[in-house]
């Protein structure tokens, strides 16, 4: 074949393909490997639903759980808000930005509606503090929630019909995360940036009243721009991911609303999305249960600002202290039986920044015997120097013990006259088994405004998060929680 | 683990790992299967190899291929910018612009930097008629020259600086592309979108002065950003991959010009962009030979606005046409001997459309014959319908013959007095060995941006592009090249 080869013939003459009948077959087995067969009309099946589901037929449990989600996510929007990594994008962006159409949380600035989005969703992951669902670690709210709040910021839309996008939005990145988890994770994808573009595409062009055949092509174009990869994890890039995810999604419905087309099947074909970035593919995830099965109530939110693998801990102490009025200057020691990731991954017994407080097992029981929270001030450069938590976390006794699960923790306090007191958590406070309470989230939220809104601001966007069903421009939440 | 899993609890885990030494590596080997060793330094080298080349240093062929380059990108954008897909696009994103900061090709509108890079990207791909570089099928100008050319619109830029930008982005993404072809193009990924992001992030990096450090970042978040599956050939996304590759680089670009960070090294790690969308990696594509080596006098460019492999026979039906003076109506018959793909991929004998024409090895000989050129004219709904085309692809006989190549033809001509007259076509105009010549090319050009830029104007870009060297402000090649 000389200096051509099989693929530039192939892929030079692809423009036109599909739209020459008969050929398209052809040119594709002519190069490809035997074809496992795949299910008809995925993408079209989830188009058809999430352009058709009402907030009518929205259960109540799921209503519920989308707004603690929501206003779980606005919380953290806030908190993130004034990090450098917005300082950052904030100025790169500006000179590029179109008219403002939507600002950001806690900042004075306006944007156009995709820059907007992409910096919320930023704003929104930078503590890795948002919302988990746990089956796929998707953040599922930081993409679709940025993208169609944005939306809504620049063209009213009811909360309910808000509320109702956002669920069909977690429905169908997760589910379709689902589908290829857990290959797809490992092999390098992070996944909130990759189902998340589904997502925000989704649940934007549902506010936009897409037709089914221009949300099959928003899915398409959905689908031809993933966002992000682990190893970026600790750099600014992590939250860079769910950011561009809602902008990218925001992108290809707004692309579609005007006709501009995809193929029909982009995440089911031979060479569509599924089969490109994972090697697993379980299409029934996608297609199974739509309107039955909700994904939205798995959803989960962190109590404590650090990894998950400390929170019993964390829980346990909090626990203790509060149930038992323990005073943590009578503490003399405390043993924790825990699981081997627990020392793997937190193990520093001296850190001397917040962000290595986020990987000691040791301060984070201190800091939560001695200020009773596991929020971000408990993971400050103050927190670890304080001394009283300086002198508890030379108590505190880990042991790798055989038995107790990375969800668990076996705590005994032992205090100065010898009494000693006990916990076992079986599931930590966050998980889906022990869900945060409503007043935790509300707790949560107010302690990650404090500093950035005023507090009558705060309990007003709170709020107004708590009863979004009823807000006739779901926009104002975002118009709320905007500095002037 | 109860409802947690190993994975949510690492990747909860994951923002601020890498900020805690030694806990890194811990969490990524907890759950990985045996790493394979990568060489280091990978994306550091070529973000450094990017800075620092200077213009002075490329050799005059080199210069002179991307000239050439981008002359025939310049041409296809503006051809492009009247086609439908251009027209919605341009809908789609002006309520959403910012600033006036670039033109389009071919329109009156102006967008900002990062819109005009998408719109002038995808116009340049919509006639699948840009340049291409044989060995991975990427499509080198589309992604580079449309981010570079928006912000030297901006920004001025030399035409030296421009042209040296140029280079160093087309050997960004075709090395990137070499080290990964051909299993990530086989999977699926539409190479020109994914690779092109990087070279789009690595020339607009360069002209915007980018230190070594933040185009480390600007690769990284490149590597975060890929685009396009090749399941939307025959689509408007098809075109959207090269602009949005621009527009994704562009946007890398600025966000790391103001400190944004990514990780170190987003393109070799173990979770990084390689391992991740391949399952080949050959590090030594992108890191050996730098400054000697160019992948950019490997680009090709195509001559007739079809698939490549009817080129051989559109090839030899004008050399006989114009060498032997052959009129089309003294032809009886006209043999042909043909690879296999040929008739798999263009057998169509009584096309409908100029699009079915692409698809059509009768249509393309006859119209060949009768009108002397292949261009985008040639394949449309009026030359399909042409009754001397019509009549004269009757008489087209190919026959798969064994010993042809693909991009060989064997041709016999007929005539109605009983002469015949032979071509064999070893390598078709257009190839590395025969490549076009620089009338061609100019000639490609005037046809392309007839009806759509006025004569005078035509020429003056042109010789813009000619001179691009020279010029003291690259951008003024895209003010003149859109409407007032």
């Amino acid at each position: 074949m000389s200096s051509l080869n099989r693929r530039v013939l192939l892929g030079a003459a692809g423009l036109a393909l599909a739209g020459a009948p008969g050929a398209s077959a052809v040119a594709k087995t002519a190069e490809a490997p035997p074809p496992s067969p795949a299910p008809k009309d995925v993408t079209r099946t989830l188009a058809r639903y999430v352009v058709s589901a009402r907030y009518e037929d929205l259960p109540e449990a799921v209503r519920k759980e989308a707004t603690r989600t929501f206003l779980n996510w606005v919380g953290v929007a806030v908190g993130g808000s004034h990090h450098e990594t917005l300082d950052v994008a904030v100025a790169a962006l500006q000179p590029f930005s179109g008219p403002p159409q939507a600002g950001l949380f806690g900042r004075p600035e306006r944007f156009d509606i995709m820059n907007a989005a992409f910096l919320n969703g930023v704003s929104s992951h930078i503590f890795d503090y948002d919302d988990t669902h746990l089956k796929t670690v998707i953040h599922p709210a930081g993409p679709v929630a940025s993208a169609i709040l944005a939306y809504a910021a620049m063209k009213p839309v009811s909360g309910a019909e808000f509320l109702n996008a956002l669920v069909l939005g977690i429905e169908a990145e997760c589910r379709i995360g689902n589908a290829v988890y857990p290959n797809h994770y490992d092999v390098g994808w992070h996944i909130t940036g990759t189902a998340g573009v589904f997502g925000a595409a989704a649940a934007a062009g549902r506010l936009m009243g897409l037709t089914e055949q221009q949300m099959v092509y928003a899915l398409g174009l959905a689908a031809s721009q993933p966002v992000g990869l682990r190893e970026s994890f600790g750099s600014m890039n992590k939250s860079f991911n769910p950011g561009r995810a809602a902008s990218n999604g925001l992108f290809a419905a707004i692309l579609a609303a005007k006709g501009y087309t995809s193929s029909d099947g982009m995440i089911e074909a031979k060479r569509g999305w599924a089969n490109t970035v994972s090697t697993k593919q379980d299409y029934r995830e996608i297609t199974e249960g739509l309107g039955t099965r909700y994904e939205t109530l798995l959803n989960t939110y962190k109590p404590f600002a650090c990894g998950i693998v400390m929170h019993p801990t964390i829980d346990a102490a909090i626990q203790i202290r509060d149930q038992e009025r323990i005073s943590p200057d009578r503490i003399a020691r405390v043993d924790l039986k825990v699981h081997p990731l627990v020392l793997e991954l937190t193990g520093k017994t001296a850190p001397k920044s917040g962000l290595e407080g986020k990987f000691s097992i040791y301060h984070a029981a201190a800091v939560a015997f001695v200020e009773g929270a596991g929020g971000e001030k408990q993971f400050s450069d103050r927190a670890v120097a304080d001394p009283a938590v300086v002198a508890l976390r030379q108590k505190i006794v880990p042991v790798v013990t055989p038995g107790i699960a990375a969800a668990q923790v076996d705590m005994t306090v032992t205090l100065d006259d010898g009494r000693t007191v006990h916990r076992f958590i079986e599931h930590a406070i966050g998980s889906v088994e022990t869900p945060m309470t409503d007043a935790q989230l509300e707790r949560k939220f107010s302690d990650l405004a404090e500093g950035i809104l005023p507090d009558a601001r705060t309990r007003e966007v709170m709020g107004m998060c708590r009863s979004l069903r009823d807000l006739p421009d779901a926009g104002a939440v975002l118009r709320a929680g905007a500095l002037a």
